[in-house]
């Protein structure tokens, strides 16, 4: 007796936290050492210092009912003007705290716009590959989302199919850089285009298209600047998760900012904040939220990813693997060694190697490789890929 | 560029909180002192210290990575075992690990529900009064509200306009005791009423139709037991929130309770798993969940909210207002001198008091007030009550 509706997606998706179970599991049986689990986008850099010194200056210090107490939906003052100045020194913007609305990490984030902006069948462009719950967070609402592929050579997005995915249904693009699945940062001249197609289609339906920016891998990017979106189109909205930056993806924290410039800015604002209630939301907590004002531009240590990227990628490409550079999050993104993504994954688990494939994030033909480990594991990897790919020679 | 649905909503509420804002507008004209805020329903009384206990000796003691990390998206299982082991022994449940669902409150938990239950157009049953917030809970997903009045001069439950509320899309029965509005507590009598004509209409539609209990109020019931439902109904769902009982609601911490005898337990449970993502909460947050290990049972002194409400209790009806003795929640809800509660609400603002109209919870012609205020507050507010009384007999 549960929905038609969630039956049929429960049967239709590939859940990548089974793949994660299931190495947990394998640990069991052959040693955690023996398993190379790639499966899921797990933090594995220690958060910094500053966020449970934080946490635990506000437990010490301010007053116990307040601080537990019920916020404004959208959030403490406070805490949204800190924000909205430091994106303003930051990226040049024009933010206020009414622009700023705390949420409980993006996905909630992502949720509560689908929630807002689209009626029964209105649809959301994405780039593919993406990340799967994409769909959900649109279908959830009755929404419907249009993958736009991007450049397979270069993992961009590509003019042509974004071109083709919209309708006059389309309500806002969702678009995620520094990428999961590729770990792709859209280059500027990427984004001038998306810019650019967006504001031709916007003149050509006579209504705004939003640009949503799902920027939860923002500090993570290694000796390249990632593009702020707002310095390319006016109608952007920047969703924003301290999951990944912090290492805290367990304590959902984050944000929605919007510029005053942003068209029906009022509305969307109030909209957001009768989602907060209307999805049970109600308010990002309270404790995180306050944590935030000492740790806001704090940051794990990313040369820990960076290094095991470079184990991966330079180990892989050397023994004749296909992979775009990566340069942000934690991701690379594999050409599987045949069509068929996921039987090239539980070939890979022959090797003690999990791996998700590319076909959950609408990327056949391809798989991920969720870096987040620690170096040791990738070098010890290695082997593995390289009897992986003899495999295939034979 | 909203979406029209939630236009619809927005354009139609009536938000409590707005009157809250408002009582504090005055309070900044008035001085605090003189503007009696009864509008919403923000818990008074301190949290317990444990709490804050709690949460910092897991800062200190936990390691960070793992702590901050994601838990599964149903929760910590040593967290949903110590639950069901404390409801086991309290209530003579049968809880498992596996049958508690760690949520953001018991919000999430409502909202999380109908996304797992609801195909558009199906139904939900509610006693009215109720909590106005769950239409928004059940249309957000495209279900229907349906609410039975109860017998208003008991407020309690009634078997005719309930059994009239079915029909064959009727999926869940949503009942909330000790009461928001009205602060009843619904008695043995009436909570066998529902159940057996919840039995008689499961056999006459041959499909189980589930009874979620929303219990954020149960610790707060003054000289009286509050009802475990699972005693009267096998298909009952409870829904908990640690909002009130411990006075944290903006720390977003509760779950959801099945006993494994619910009927598709197994999908129910797997639905509530992917909602959890799909609606964007990924989690509860983890530090409230682990803070739970230590703050199961406590509370806060729920004596100061008795004697708030025996002021007030007695004080009205003395004066000749009518008001159904509350038991539990922090509520009163007292018959309006006319039959238009809004504008009954405009007149006590004279005396500068606030209040909440009835009609907001489907109680039109009465109002309710929060008595989650200080004991100095709401004998102060009783001569602005007289006056409000004598405006009428003029």
């Amino acid at each position: 007796m549960i929905s038609k509706r969630l039956r049929a997606s429960l049967d239709s998706s590939i859940c990548i936290r089974d793949i994660f179970e299931e190495g947990k599991k394998l640990a069991a049986v052959y040693g955690p050492e023996n398993i190379y689990n790639f499966s899921i986008g797990n933090p594995s850099v220690e958060p910094p210092a500053i966020v449970n010194e934080a946490m635990k200056e506000i437990l010490d210090t301010e007053p116990a009912l307040a601080l537990h107490g019920y916020p404004a939906n959208v959030g403490h003052p406070e805490v949204r003007q800190h924000i909205a100045d430091y994106l303003n020194e930051k990226y040049g913007c024009t933010y206020t705290c009414d622009g700023i609305v705390m949420t409980s990490g993006a996905a909630s984030a992502l949720a509560m716009l689908s929630n807002t902006i689209l009626d029964k069948e209105d649809e959301v462009i994405t780039f593919a590959p993406y990340f799967w719950e994409y769909k959900s967070y649109v279908e959830t609402f009755y929404g419907k989302l249009v993958p736009a592929l991007c450049n397979m050579e270069t993992l961009q997005p590509d003019p042509e199919t974004f071109r083709a995915a919209f309708s006059e249904r389309t309500r806002f693009v969702l678009i995620n850089t520094p990428n999961n699945p590729t770990g792709a940062v859209y280059t500027p001249e990427s984004l001038k285009m998306v810019a650019s197609i967006l504001e031709e289609k916007e003149k050509e339906y006579g209504h705004p298209i939003y640009l949503v920016s799902d920027e939860p891998y923002r500090k993570l990017a290694y000796g390249i600047e990632v593009p702020y979106l707002t310095d390319y189109y006016k109608n952007t909205i920047v969703v924003y998760s301290y999951s990944k930056a912090l290492s805290i993806p367990g304590e959902r924290i984050g944000y929605i900012a919007m510029e005053p410039e942003v068209e029906d800015f009022e509305d969307l604002i109030a909209g957001l904040t009768a989602s907060m209630r209307y999805l049970g939301y109600v308010n990002a907590p309270s404790l995180q939220q306050k944590m935030l004002m000492k740790c806001v531009d704090a940051s794990v240590d990313i040369s820990i990813y960076e290094e095991t990227r470079d184990i991966l990628y330079q180990g892989l490409t050397e023994m004749g693997y296909t992979c775009i550079h990566p340069d942000g999050a934690f991701y690379l993104f594999v050409k599987a060694l045949e069509e068929d993504d996921a039987h090239f994954c539980e070939m890979a688990k022959k090797e003690k190697i999990l791996m998700a494939p590319g076909t959950a994030f609408y990327g056949p033909g391809w798989v991920r490789i969720s870096y987040c480990v620690p170096a040791k594991v990738a070098k010890e990897s290695l082997p593995g890929f390289q009897k992986l790919m003899e495999m295939y020679q034979k």
